[in-house]
């Protein structure tokens, strides 16, 4: 069976991808990462995901980026509140965490290449990547470059293959993929802050209630 | 004062390279790593070597990549003893940690944008590129570019440039130009072993013993 290895946060987005992985016919080796984020609730929704997809492996790896801060979500700076949605994306947002899919992605390719898997997926898209660098199609594709020069099954020939299913999609679409695909949405987590239900101001919990909203769906993590 | 991140594991090169990177004239921030690997006294040669270059700060950062292995470095695989050097460099050695550069500069990059470093230094080396394939310099080329369109400050045109001052040379060359910086090796580690004193007969004690013999100096670390 062939295998992939799958970044899950946790969230809207990597959670899709996963299912989508998964009826691709992947065996899924899911990956998560805990790096003094404040968002530690994702993991556990990352736990749940993975078991729902009947995932082979999931780790969980830990590293502390607060060492160095530079974001809102690894030092004391606070979460953007309540901007309206047309700000939303249009400069790299406080949230940005330097070089943080870089750092994903490379132990992504580690990880595949331990378990000889021949994808890597990433939950990249639209909203994404009109904000952060390191989720556009030209930094995926001078990744798959790194895959292919730095390691031993790409001096054989055989390059990982990044796969970003969701690349060019908005939120409302990657909610309809995934609906019609079968995802479980009340097992994901997206808020910013850690509370018991979503705090349905910051940025994330105003970009999933769009997404939800223009994919004609009730989101049922506020069902409950 | 220019900044440099600099990866620093304390052996011969990457304490070369700091060295290096001091006489340029960069303050320096060095980066460690402790992923589970044998050579855990490499951290202390590390720590060492940064106060001896006056570094503004060392950071280590720890992840575990035994989750996985794939290593004789990270897993239960026996670390090559007393291979005859010529067959030194001929295979992807078993000490090939998968993607352990590309994690490596990942950090390395992150912690550059987020003290706004211009420049980031790795110790690669032609000995190094013989064996592995992420010490290349198409790699690292690669991997520039990955620096450009992954972050923040690439995005507004100011790439972090990586910095291989010993991309072509041998060990004896390398040991010759520290020798000639001013570097102070019996601050350093090598030996993939943890003994009181280097083996001898692991790989990276060969290398470095092919080092000074070939630079004509003697090795601080068997004259004690």
């Amino acid at each position: 069976m062939k295998k992939a290895v799958v970044l899950l946060s946790g969230g809207l987005d990597s959670t899709t991808c996963a299912y989508l992985a998964s009826r691709e016919g992947f065996a899924i080796y899911a990956l998560s990462f805990d790096y003094g984020q404040r968002l530690r609730r994702e993991l556990a929704a990352a736990r749940a995901v993975a078991l729902a997809i009947g995932a082979i492996e999931h780790k969980v790896i830990s590293f502390d980026l607060r060492q160095w801060g530079g974001s809102a979500l690894t030092a004391e700076i606070p979460v953007p509140q309540a901007r309206s949605l047309p700000e939303i994306g249009k400069d790299i947002p406080s949230t940005y965490v330097p070089g943080r899919n870089t750092i994903f992605l490379a132990f992504g390719l580690s990880y595949a290449e331990a378990r000889g898997a021949e994808a890597l997926f990433i939950g990249v898209n639209a909203v994404d990547s009109s904000g952060y660098p390191d989720c556009r199609s030209e930094f995926i594709a001078a990744f798959q470059e790194v895959a292919r020069l730095g390691t031993k099954v790409g001096a054989a020939g055989q390059t990982i293959r990044l796969v970003t299913p969701l690349i060019g999609l908005a939120k409302g679409a990657i909610v309809q993929l995934g609906n019609a695909a079968g995802v479980d949405y009340a097992l994901t987590w997206s808020c910013y802050l850690g509370g018991d239900a979503p705090c349905q101001s910051c940025d994330a919990c105003l970009l999933r209630a769009q997404g939800f909203n223009a994919a004609g769906i009730k989101d049922p993590l506020l069902d409950h």
